[in-house]
């Protein structure tokens, strides 16, 4: 079956849905358990009601509207995303995923089309981590990547937890949040980042999420005076600075799918007349192939070892503090996806997400699926983010494309 | 004439002045105009007291003590530098050049000599610049190099100016400071860097001081996610810092007298997943050769011009925020402290200072000479600040020498 959704219908209630902590750059700050986010919820859950869905919480927050499907007692299929932003966020991060997805409850509701399976639209709590972090909060503890108790604990920068938020808005009394069993899960989102723009293409059918590998590394030298100490009696930590920085940015060449990035770079004590004392730095490696990552890890490790070996004089101290493995999507997904872009005659390429979404999280538990649109300029996070019409309307045709495809429909 | 000071005497005053202030880690915290400060002086001024010394002051809170010379019209020979310190700074810097310059007067008073010219200790005010910033803030009045109504206006961190701890210590009611004529400037201090302990010299006879520039470099690109961005459509600022580090450090060594520095490098916003929208960093040049000073300016310049062709897709400016043009001892009185060096039967080299003194203050008015001796491993300001007891010995009869040798004693 192929259907077409109410493209004029869907920018209505996104346009709606941002005027609720609009702000006067035209973007959106909506923060996670904000009087303002359960104002949006508010209006979702009057959307919803309108087309007869049931409405369910979970104890951390995430809320899910449900269309019944003939035989009730089958899992669900469930598409989602989330309606919290930054707090200098734009229209369509998250807001995008959730509304695509009550679009093809409305599509299915108009044509009374009833699926066997039920379909449910979840809103995640917390994907943004702008206010209480980490961010991906409800998602992750949903599939028990992270624990209820922890997360409750978190606080803002004014002391409130996500605890007392939690139970301000009753959420608390609702049921433990679990991937329950349920049947796939599709995510449309926007890309975050430039590359479908510069393909020129409209959708980006998401394999799934690159490894990712952040270090520490401190440089450590000796401090001292900037004028009498001549150049040769310096233990100065910049002199590893060249090499270091080269070498990594280097190792984000090894392939056109690799990444590589020093975010933090910080002389210490900062003082301009004195030579450093140490030099901290992260370094932040990204591979969608683990074993291509692995490599990146080694040659990273082989490249602390020469230039320590090459600057004897200052000590290179290296240390992994995180580590989250490739996530692939299911490939049934990928392929229902895909021909849904086909059925929509739309230009599409495979892309790897690089940016954290809920579909990760939900995807260690679930089959998943995701949807890429471009964003103008890669640019995201921003009170200028901006998505075409025609992107939106074709990401959320090839949502109920999936959809119906997953539902035998 | 040749005459040795009293070193055990010296010891003494250093010891008991050092207990004003004195730190749990041995060390001494006596800043500027503080109630330890003019503690300090007094202790100083009961010395100057016992020898029948003259006291006066002026209105930026310099001291001086002055033994009357035969021909009390003629212009002074003064020796001098500071009583205050950093809030955990040492017991030599400053303290030694001013306590030295007492031990000449107790030698020349014990001897019944009393010579032609006067000859006066100088105590400037504020030298460290830790409490009120600039530094040398007393004899950078002195000199016509800063002006006493900004000087007075400057507040410490609590709020409280030095016009108002000058007016509480009633200085404000002495004569405006002058670099009133006098015959010429003597100043003895630790080395406060490496040099004279490397090449295990116990005097420096310093012959001036480098000349410095400074600058700012910004480095600005495209702040990004370090995850869905590929490397190919990166603006990242950091691409410029390997040969721009390297570039600057090879600066300094034009030759063995350059240093080149870079004191601060930081990445904005520093976020780790975050590609950086600009770096900012620091250049320290300094050279005793203005002319070689002028060479590493081009050179640095040549050098920005370079990596920003380079890299074209990232913007790189920079903007010199000072120069301190080189300072140049008078040849007299270099060659008079190389005449006591020699008496005395005392290794030495020619030094050039790399810190900051009032002698460079002085200098811009005044014929100035000045002695370094070594300190533990170039450590100062800081409570572990050492100097050999030998080597302050030998630096205050080089002071000695040099002063009965511009008294033609």
């Amino acid at each position: 079956m192929t259907l077409e959704i109410n493209a004029e219908r869907l920018m209505e209630s996104l346009f709606a849905m941002a005027a609720i902590g609009g702000t006067e750059k035209g973007g959106c700050n909506r923060q996670a358990l904000t009087d303002l986010d359960i104002q949006g919820r508010i209006l979702l859950g009057e959307w919803c009601a309108a087309l007869g869905l049931g409405l369910s919480f979970d104890a951390v927050g995430n809320m899910f509207a449900r269309l019944d499907g003939l035989d009730p007692t089958l899992p669900p299929l469930v598409i989602g995303s989330h309606l919290d932003t930054q707090p200098t966020g734009g229209k369509y991060d998250g807001v995008l995923g959730v509304l695509a997805g009550l679009e093809v409850l409305r599509v299915l509701h108009e044509k009374g089309i009833q699926p066997s399976r039920s379909i449910e639209v979840a809103i995640w709590m917390n994907e943004e981590g702008s206010r209480f972090a980490p961010a991906m909060m409800g998602s992750g503890v949903f599939s028990e990547m992270l624990n209820l108790d922890d997360v409750r604990a978190v606080a803002d920068k004014d002391g409130i937890t996500v605890g007392a938020e939690l139970d301000r808005f009753q959420y608390a009394l609702c049921p433990h949040p679990t991937a329950k069993t349920i049947h796939a899960y599709l995510e449309l989102h926007i890309e975050q980042g430039p590359v479908l723009e510069a393909e020129d293409k409209p959708i980006g059918v998401v394999t799934g999420a690159q490894g990712i590998r952040w270090y520490d590394v401190t440089i450590t030298g000796q401090e001292a005076h900037a004028g009498p100490t001549p150049m040769s009696l310096r233990r100065d930590p910049m002199e590893v600075v060249p090499d270091l920085v080269r070498g990594v940015l280097k190792i984000g060449k090894i392939d056109e799918d690799a990444r590589a990035t020093i975010g933090q770079l910080h002389a210490n004590p900062s003082s301009r007349n004195v030579i450093p004392a140490s030099i901290d730095l992260t370094v932040d490696l990204r591979h969608p192939d683990e074993q291509v990552l692995e490599k990146m890890h080694k040659q990273l490790h082989t490249l602390i070892n020469r230039v320590k070996k090459k600057v004897a004089r200052v000590e290179v101290e290296i240390d992994q503090i995180w580590h989250s493995p490739v996530v692939s999507f299911d490939d049934a997904l990928i392929a229902a996806i895909r021909a849904g872009t086909e059925a929509h005659g739309l230009n599409h390429c495979d892309i790897v997400s690089g940016a954290g979404h809920d579909a990760l999280m939900v995807a260690r538990k679930v089959s998943t699926g995701m949807i890429f649109i471009p964003c103008k300029d890669g640019i995201s996070h921003n009170e200028i983010e901006h998505a075409e019409p025609a992107h939106i309307a074709a990401g959320a045709n090839v949502l109920l494309s999936a959809t119906l495809d997953l539902l035998d429909l």
